[in-house]
């Protein structure tokens, strides 16, 4: 039979980590304890206040389409938090909700991203990114990031890197895989570079709430003219009710409209309505602190890991993955991931899901399970590197 | 500020229905009584079955993501279905539950259709099904259809406007407008000539439990080699979960699987949970009496659209609208709805927002409102063509 998928999908490589996961699957069908440290969703459910909202929704039984563009409500109230969090006045206008930050990306991309346009984004970075850009015959043009530069791209990375089919370029800050940000001088300067160089930038902010040392920076405090993509996953700890929000140019306003009555009609409605009351105080409270035990996770398993001979280049700031180079153990990380798993029951993800940049010398720990758990892990890796 | 817009955004043209829509909403502000004939989604509520479903899911508080492709035993749910309504056998493997008929849309056009390639369409038809191939920098080839045909494409029109372009057919049944449908042995015949041409045939099938006469045929009954896509919206009154399906010929599994975990990560998973409710007896019992409220409704619409002059050459069997020919009182069917909006608070949809083919001489009534409702709408009707 001939082939007749189409072109665009030559190039999506499945993730690695699936392989890894269908495996971990199949041990604990057997008995086996899997420890995950590949997964990148929190651990915690979603807070009470937010499933009674949900809830209360449903039982109205009018679970009905919502305008594309989201409940103006909900929009108010994430309008609201960009002033409270980042002083910013935002139009509510601007803010579209979105089925997670996935439909962020089509909607951002959709209005303003052409076939044969190529996007700067660095490596290694969070592979459905790039593929969006493939999804719409974009391509993406990786830029070899590291420890020196935070893992994130400067001004002077884009300028050298800009061809003339660049079109824009995407930072996403706290990063996937590395959990580091990128402070607000640079992303000032590599948000100006971009306009300077007439391209779009997209700011991919679903870890902004997940950040443990000095907040982060939003795009919105230094420009209007940036795609901002947030999401409910992460920080919300709203993963399975997917929605999230883009936050576009004026310019783009009427466009990402016309697109999301296309291609969405509209986002779960008990979900908007559960996201309302995610900024209610008392639930930002709760919030706040599981922020503090994401944190001294991180403080965990950093120190765990730097102690067995992991080298840490740069301390992750945010997120909840440290991204860990362990060329001291092995030059193929998918392989050692899998030994791994097969020996000691513990599942991470191989560098190789996240570009090419050293990737076989990287592996990423998400710290989405509590610290007795990772001690065990801990165990279990100081085994089977000592065996 | 120079149009950074993306260039397949331009052919993205509103709906002409949201004008009406937004005056609709002013005048109801202003205290005025709007009948809403418009409407795209049942007036029904979520059945409790179903809403119970989903809220016992919440309550677990493990609202996280799912399999890409779905839920496993949802995916059964649906397989079985398909035997029971279609006597048809189908691996749940073929089955993708998406974020609605529009993530269906997404991912079957996303994996079959290259930039630049031709899929034929009946006009009039459903505006957002040609917009999804815009988006992937296709074209449609809209072919006038007519009574004579039941408003469906045929083998013959498939056959004479093939060009070297064309990538594939797809057909509505039933359609959204005229709530027509395609009859098995045309359906079977439309299928292997495009088969026969060597394109994908893609069958829109929302509409498939709101048939009224005699059951609808579904293109998986005479091939294996067909995308189907399907929602929880229309026959189940599911709109605001956002939840739908698509069918995959076997050679797409593999692709489909790839793009649904970039593109999507998952579908609302409390939305999943809902539907496996959906199949219960209980609920068919319940859904099948809706339709027969539906089918009075219908009946009821008909004879008095016919009764006050309007021409409708084919009696809907499916769907909830009536494609109504108002040339008898005027050739321009939007100034018609603008005026009976402003006049006597009754919004339908102009023609217009479905096509080309003799568009300015057409109405799209939904019977998404009670007969009680639509009573008094017809009162207002004959004052407004008899004025």
């Amino acid at each position: 039979m001939k082939s007749t998928v189409a072109g665009r999908m030559d190039g999506f490589s499945p993730f690695y980590v699936m392989e890894l996961l269908q495996r971990a699957k199949q041990l604990e069908s057997q008995g086996r304890d899997i420890i995950h440290m590949e997964v990148g969703e929190p651990d915690f459910s979603t807070p009470d206040r937010v499933i009674n909202a949900g809830i209360q929704h449903i039982a109205s039984g009018e679970v009905k389409y919502t305008a594309a563009a989201g409940m103006m409500a909900l929009r108010e109230k994430i309008a609201d938090y960009y002033f409270k969090t980042y002083a910013v006045r935002l139009p509510p206008e601007r803010i579209f909700i979105t089925p997670g930050a996935s439909g962020a990306f089509l909607l951002a991309l959709g209005v303003s991203l052409n076939a044969d346009d190529e996007l700067i984004m660095a490596d290694p970075c969070y592979p459905c990114n790039s593929n969006f850009v493939r999804f719409f015959g974009g391509k993406t043009q990786f830029v070899n990031v590291n420890a020196s530069t935070n893992y994130q791209l400067t001004a002077d990375l884009i300028r050298k890197n800009w061809t003339q089919h660049s079109r824009g370029a995407l930072v996403a800050s706290p990063s996937n895989p590395t959990g580091t940000i990128i402070h607000g001088k640079e992303l000032n300067s590599v948000i100006k570079q971009v306009k300077e160089l007439g391209g779009h930038f997209y700011s991919d902010e679903i870890y902004h709430g997940l950040v443990y040392d000095k907040p982060a920076k939003s795009a919105l405090e230094y420009s209007d003219d940036v795609f901002v993509i947030n999401s409910f996953s992460k920080y919300f700890a709203m993963t399975g009710w997917r929605i999230g929000w883009l936050v576009v140019p004026e310019a783009f306003i009427d466009p990402a409209e016309r697109l999301a009555q296309n291609i969405f009609i509209s986002t779960a409605t008990h979900s908007q309505y559960a996201a309302l009351a995610a900024f209610d105080d008392e639930n930002l409270v709760e919030l706040e602190s599981r922020k503090q035990q994401f944190a001294r996770r991180r403080d965990f398993l950093y120190q765990n890991l730097v102690r067995l001979g992991f080298d840490i280049a740069v301390k992750p700031e945010g997120a909840f993955y440290i991204y860990a180079n362990c060329s001291r153990f092995t030059d193929d990380s998918f392989q050692f991931a899998k030994d791994l798993l097969e020996q000691q029951g513990v599942a991470v993800t191989p560098g190789k899901d996240f570009g090419d940049n050293d990737a076989n010398c990287h592996i990423r720990f998400a710290y989405t399970a509590s610290i007795a758990k990772m001690s065990i892990a801990m165990e279990r890796l100081e085994q089977f590197i000592c065996q």
